[in-house]
């Protein structure tokens, strides 16, 4: 099918041109399984953008999803009614969760409440994945279900390993997978399909540099320890009871979540620490970046009054609506004392000493704001897809981290200058403004985050073409199986050479007895000979 | 410099418009440091490209360069003189290697003959990197090169890393770097820089395939234990030394080549096993496969003589230009047999058995006679230009491995059933027939060609374009450091966590000590409390 008249680059450029105008001559049909909440306003882009493509996408969700709308005009969906489940109050649940988690923080550090929060953490985490899990059992279980997703032969299966329940499924089907990840079962991605050194490779949950002191580096190593327990122990347990059940005991749960045909990981390298990575891992991190909007008219009105002193931007994201009252008190008097105007992202008590510069909305066009000229700083909690914004926009970001990967999320901004971060359990109105000061003031902070805004926009292609060229590829082949080591099959002791390195080390130990044993033999010899000479 | 009027992705779009069209607004200054041989027909390639988008391109050559012409339209030279040096006469040096390695190969593995021939090609891998470093020696000692170079304020230096001399000129001009390399000192490019499991990845210099038995393993380890120490020992000492005279020793020339800025790694992963990687490795594997033009008129005359059983190609590379009579007889023998025509690139003796069938060429246009639809197959040494034509054009291979990495190559392919290899030193007519016919019959071979050719060429951008926009971001970015990981510089028993796991250790044992002190004591205390109870 090779014009000759067409020289080979062409050829590409033509194909480029035609991706970009989102057509494609065929049409595929992706069966999707979302994770809910801030994840799924990644995974629906990247929906949109099959669906732009001309694919057809199912999406599966639960009749007691929370952001998954049943309909929608870019995808048909699949409600799995949970029967017994009880649907986990997601707001309440992760506000409560904060406030337990500030309490014992603030109290210091009882050992003894610490470890019987981390009791209480584990158990949540059980309980999600067994509700998660729950919607495998209701799939598999039901056959009619089962033979009109073989019937339509889906192409590929893409999904949010955070709930890897589409993994058993996809198996069930024969149909390849393709990963939309950063965080999988109870870490992050890389952690389950590349090398991760512990010496350089900061394990998730613990807000580490990559350059670490001894001291940090020991912790790095129990972390990862405690990380792999919690993996065997507490995840994998659940949906292996799936898997002998339905698929036996020749495969483990933890061979299928490693054996996706491409992962695209929303990460990119100037947010995360350079590390190995795998063939089969494709870097979309950002992918969710756009150019920004002009502001609603009254929005504009009110980073215009700034005058050239610009405006301080402050969201918390999805998950936490709100502080105790005491931090925002603390935070909305710091903010009063600043000459820029301030806009805030706030749904709880509003504080009594708002300042006459400060705004408070429900909900704001976050990303025409990052890209407004007037912004001076964004003070975020830090989860990705806020930080991604941050740095497409070049916006340096005071960050006030609350949990999950939100600590490590800042930390590793304000290891490249372009962040600074504060103990939320330990802000005062001073610490505050003075931070806020410094990253609005010192033109250090933003040049380090326009430095990295270049870094990331300078790609050859958009990260969600690159997702959506990665997705078409596993259709068009059917997979992608050159590209995946099947190392993770072998068992543990060969994968790390401990039966070579035993069986080398025995060799030596038998050589050296040997070659002793012979020359204590000829010494003996020799001497008895010398002996009766002697005498 | 965003226009709203356009979206991210269109903006992104525009770019590839200009970067296909070949224009560039800026022009950077590339200083490069080829290897001789076959490494320059991919690096002229890499610079021509460079050339194309208006770069200026200053080549460093020696006086004896081989295949680095003084003169050329796309870039300008700079000719080192080796006043010293004896030039390897390459051809001969080659040929009278590879005669030396079929008889004792021929003679049976006799240790001795092997080890003195081992024992050789170590002092000739020596010479070839004491002349290397040569080079870097006469351009550090002339103070007003030096200058001169510094005031041309090189944008990057691009450098095959075979023979790394580059490397020192661009640490001393302070200049980032670029490797074009697969090959680099002593073994495989990743083998310096990525994590390398010896359970799955094959070591240079040992034709195993990735899924390996026990023993397969242990003389994987084995092999790279010997290759980390033809590295410490042979190759590293002849750098080391410059190192330390020029740069003082708190630098090591390991340290300074692993610390290239990009990587473009001439491999693919329909070739190569898949392995983990780096984010500073990109791949181009086949970045020189282009369409092929139509063959000269009396060449396309001889293939069209074929009729429908089509012809066959047959070369054996630009470093050997002749097998030994005996073998070229039983190879002609066997070609005399068949129905195909057959198209041999040879310059030696003439055979005397040669078929009416079978045409020989001292040079043939290898690119377009691959891309012809009436080959069947090709018959080749195993060299990764050839390889990447071959997989690109979908063509099955015969593999006649002759010298270095080419037994290894070959193997790949065969492992994924697209080759069938023989070993060149026990080739008789009917061997040679039966893989031959094998290979053009049996669709089997053609099918998987075919699929890794697809696979290869589905791509988001041609592989040449990759490496032009890498150095292009180097260039632009003064370097690609958040892509790099600077693990390298630490310590050993650091990096591999040795300091951090006795320290464990001895805290457990020093733990089970105590505990046991403990009990034994109180057991002590009990009994003597009890003792005199008794009495």
């Amino acid at each position: 099918h090779l014009n000759p008249k067409f020289s080979c680059r062409q050829l590409f450029f033509l194909k480029l041109v035609l991706h970009f105008s989102n057509k494609v001559s065929w049409s595929g049909k992706v069966l999707v399984f979302p994770v809910d909440g801030s994840h799924w306003v990644n995974m629906n882009l990247m929906i949109q953008g099959l669906h732009n493509r001309g694919h057809e996408v199912t999406v599966v969700r639960t009749d007691s999803s929370w952001y998954v709308k049943e309909t929608a005009p870019h995808y048909t969906s699949l409600t799995i009614a949970l029967p017994e489940a009880i649907a986990i109050e997601k707001e309440d649940f992760f506000v409560t969760f904060l406030m337990k988690m500030l309490a014992i923080k603030k109290a210091g550090s009882s050992p003894v409440a610490f470890l019987s929060f981390y009791w209480e953490m584990l158990g949540a985490l059980s309980k999600i994945h067994q509700q998660a899990s729950m919607v495998g059992v209701q799939m598999l279980e039901n056959k009619t279900l089962m033979q009109k997703l073989r019937e339509t032969k889906y192409d590929v299966v893409l999904i949010d390993p955070g709930l890897p329940v589409g993994v058993l499924v996809a198996h069930e089907l024969g149909v390849p997978t393709v990963y939309n990840v950063r965080w999988i079962t109870s870490g992050e991605g890389h952690f389950v399909v590349a090398p991760s050194p512990t010496s350089y490779v900061p394990t998730s949950g613990v807000a580490l540099p990559d350059k670490m002191t001894f001291w940090q580096r020991l912790q790095n190593t129990l972390h990862y320890g405690l990380n792999t327990c919690i993996d065997k122990f507490v995840v994998a347990p659940v949906y292996d009871r799936l898997v002998e059940k339905y698929f036996g005991s020749d495969i483990s749960f933890y061979h299928m979540l490693q054996g996706a045909d491409i992962w695209l990981m929303r990460v990119d390298f100037v947010f995360e620490f350079p590390r190995p990575t795998m063939p089969n891992i494709v870097y979309i991190g950002g992918f969710q970046c756009k150019p920004s909007s002009p502001l609603p008219p009254e929005l504009e009105d009110f980073v215009q009054s700034s005058g050239d002193h610009g405006f301080i931007l402050m969201s918390l994201g999805t998950l936490v609506k709100a502080l105790p009252k005491e931090i925002t008190s603390k935070i909305a008097a710091a903010f009063a004392q600043l000459p820029q105007k301030v806009i805030w992202r706030h749904a709880g008590e509003k504080p009594d000493n708002l300042g006459n510069n400060t705004l408070l909305l429900k909900w704001l066009p976050q990303n025409d704001l990052l890209g407004h000229p007037k912004i001076k700083a964004f003070v975020a909690h830090g989860g990705t897809n806020g930080i991604y914004e941050s740095i497409y926009h070049g916006v340096p970001i005071v960050g006030v981290p609350l949990l999950f990967d939100q600590p490590e999320n800042v930390l590793r901004l304000e290891v490249r200058g372009a962040a600074k971060v504060l103990d939320v359990t330990h802000i005062t109105t001073e610490s505050f403004l003075g931070t806020v000061k410094e990253v609005v003031r010192n033109p250090f902070y933003r040049n380090n985050m326009k430095r990295l805004s270049s870094l990331h926009r300078d790609k050859p292609m958009h990260p969600l073409d690159t997702a959506l060229f990665w997705i078409e590829f596993v259709m068009r082949h059917k997979g992608a199986a050159h590209l995946r080591t099947e190392s993770y099959k072998m068992p543990w002791y060969s994968y790390y050479s401990v039966d070579v390195v035993s069986f080398l080390i025995a060799v030596v130990l038998l050589s050296m007895w040997i070659f002793f044993a012979v020359v204590r033999f000829l010494c003996c010899r020799i001497i008895r000979k010398r002996k009766p000479k002697q005498e």
